[in-house]
């Protein structure tokens, strides 16, 4: 029967198992040797007492490569001392295939290295448990998402990412040769899934990939990463405000529940955020900063040192609120009796942005305005706009990066982290 | 309350409710007039009797233009004629976005038209309940691949799109200007899915776009399409055709439980098909073939002919095993006693190549020699190479085709009918 090395257990005493994994250690005591075999799920101790084992695979042992992929049958024994209370006295082992020697990166934690050597050899940095870690916690993360949309009647769709307009504007797009014409890649499933309200759906969401080729190369900033859109109809941006929130929850109380060991190898406890998040306008925002010393004009976004500020005095999770109207996007929906002020908010993480949302404009006269006054024609959006001109349900939405939201969950330092192959402004491989 | 057109039933006769939706159609007989609101679950019909509404919401009705966005708030009332048995006497009637008239596109279905004048105008389009049933189910087979994937052991990923190096060759490739390098679309997650092998993932598999620059304008093929894709340590093909048959059995018996009301509105009903399913070689499939009239010389893929002969014959979901090596991509595995046939398998539906599969060279030598028969260059796969030299175990996997099989489930005529916005040589608007 083959098992987990985290299945073996000290009750399991006498019965033989087969474990698949790699040689993270070996250790040569001369007539007693011990390997430890990591799996997906963890380590565990094969020993191997000379007078115990068969003379082939005690000869075996001894010459076996560090990370070399082995199959392993044998019987579990109670041992204290082994990690987690058993060990395997092995009957068989198998090379299923041989790692060659020196490694390009250790896997076993004793020598630190950059990021950047580690993202070159990835498939070894990913062999850390504290790395694996990330990404069972991310998979956890997807799953909770999709279950909590689908719960509140949420449908999930998939819209193209070789589009022929830009959602805002022209700036930050990846060009693409699309046989004789011209495409980008889209920046966001903005325009796709208002059209989708259009198209009676109601309430849609998306987890997908966006690009932008943002020149910035910092901690936060990714050219690809995988956003999370709800677009939903018969609302406004304090009901997708209610649904971000309680997402957000979810996804703290599921990973809490279901990550425990992925959160021990990362030596993280989750605090579970109470609902509501704290809210404070933009303006509140603006004020907390000066009072701090750095004073933002009115109608510009609040810089990284605001954001800073701002995120010192708030803490964790909380929402920014009633943005200039002119520091939003062209979509988003201006007061009725305060048009410099739009129905948008960010989801903030200390001073990180996690989301973007806002009421849609969803009149097409306005629409049309508004996208005029940011200096863009309305001619080059013209199967959106056609969308607005017979049936346009009052609509709102947001956008959550995925790896921003796991980046602040776990604390981790550098958002590509959070990603298995990371694009930048300089990395394209792996 | 609100409610959707389908929760109204008649025992709620004497209640109060609010419907928001499209105005489907309006009946005006002079002193009675009904409007047909539509959502997304649904129709129902508003009945005006002149004498029991009131004066203002009467003329309302009267003007009222068709799929204009209303809120409608009123009494239910038993009526055995009216869809659903109940009707709605309304007390109010919103209109919130008025319809311009005349519509590019007629939601009623009243009027077929072409597939590329109802893709112009999608967004009309899917307003269409046989139209948007196919996208209610679409949501449920995502739901159900990932939940039978993750209870087996899966962990979901997201791997780059932007890729520096072909999957299979140069073929077929949308190139990107990812700032002053040379990048590419990814065709398919395979090289990284199999690297994530060599970093211990055993178990892993993507939902995402891939991009294919295929000259063909055909039913059946998409420049862009959701792949879901798998790769699985530990095991060979047989493997993976056993997760592949079981999970596309699972995806029909959640359709056929969970989707009722759809499959209804595209009069669809769907056998569940049992397991295992057939499964025939390449040689066999070639007897079929050959004994129909069609000859297909050894070593070469079945043609479009031969396949429909061979659909023929055995009908709904099959497998073809046991390539010829040269037919099937360099990482397929050979038999290590008849190198010329592969470890691989297509997985079918009727004459239409939904799945490809196999179990994988997972040795450095045996993949670097495969590279070059292929007439590739080792030196080009730098990344997935390495991967190969330092503990890969044996894997298998497979890429499923999500809008292949959701037309295939639904006898959709054309693929494009299973995606939203769909992308091919001619299309890239909406």
């Amino acid at each position: 029967m083959r098992v987990y090395t985290a299945d073996v257990k000290p009750e399991m005493e006498g019965q033989k198992v087969t474990l698949y994994g790699w040689v993270h250690e070996v250790r040569d005591l001369g007539g007693l040797v011990f390997i430890l075999l990591r799996d997906r799920e963890g380590i565990v101790q094969i020993t191997l007492p000379r007078k115990f084992v068969s003379k082939q695979v005690f000869k075996l042992a001894k010459k076996i490569r560090r990370e070399s992929v082995i199959a392993v049958t044998g019987e579990v024994r109670r041992e204290e001392k082994a990690p987690g209370g058993v060990e395997i006295i092995p009957e068989s082992i198998e090379v299923l295939n041989e790692a060659d020697a020196p490694l390009p990166l250790e896997v076993t934690e004793k020598v630190p290295a950059e990021l950047d050597t580690r993202l070159d050899h990835r498939f070894m940095d990913l062999r850390r448990p504290r790395v694996q870690a990330i990404f069972r916690i991310r998979h956890q993360v997807m799953q909770s998402v999709r279950e909590f949309l689908s719960e509140e009647g949420f449908i999930e769709v998939h819209t193209p990412k070789i589009v022929s307009t830009a959602t805002e504007g022209g700036t930050e797009l990846f060009p693409i040769s699309y046989f004789e014409k011209e495409a980008f890649l889209n920046q966001s499933p903005q325009l796709y899934k208002q059209v989708l309200m259009a198209a009676g759906f109601e309430k849609v969401f998306e987890i997908g990939p966006i690009f932008r080729a943002e020149e910035h190369n910092t901690t936060r900033h990714l050219n690809e990463a995988i956003s999370i859109d709800i677009e939903m109809s018969f609302t406004d941006h304090n009901g997708v405000m209610d649904v971000l929130e309680r997402l957000v929850q979810r996804v703290y109380e599921d990973v809490a529940e279901k990550c425990e060991r992925y959160l021990g190898w990362l030596e993280v406890s989750l605090e579970i955020p109470e609902l509501p998040f704290p809210r404070i306008t933009y303006d509140e925002a603006r004020e907390i900063a000066a009072r701090k010393g750095e004073e933002i004009p009115w109608g510009e976004d609040l810089s990284t040192n605001a954001l800073k500020l701002v995120g010192e005095e708030m803490g964790g999770l909380y929402f920014i609120t009633d943005w200039p109207t002119e520091s939003k996007p062209f979509y988003a929906m201006p007061y009725e009796d305060r048009p410099e002020i739009s129905k948008s908010f960010d989801l903030m993480h200390g001073w990180l942005e996690l989301s973007s949302g806002a009421q849609r404009i969803h009149l097409y006269d306005m629409l049309v305005e508004s996208i005029k006054a940011k200096g863009m024609e309305p001619e080059s959006f013209g199967f959106y706009l056609e969308a607005f001109r017979y049936g346009m349900p009052p609509h709102a939405g947001w956008g959550l990066g995925a790896e921003r939201l796991i980046m602040s969950m776990l604390g981790l330092k550098n958002v590509r982290e959070a990603v298995l192959f990371p694009r930048d402004r300089h990395r394209l491989v792996p």
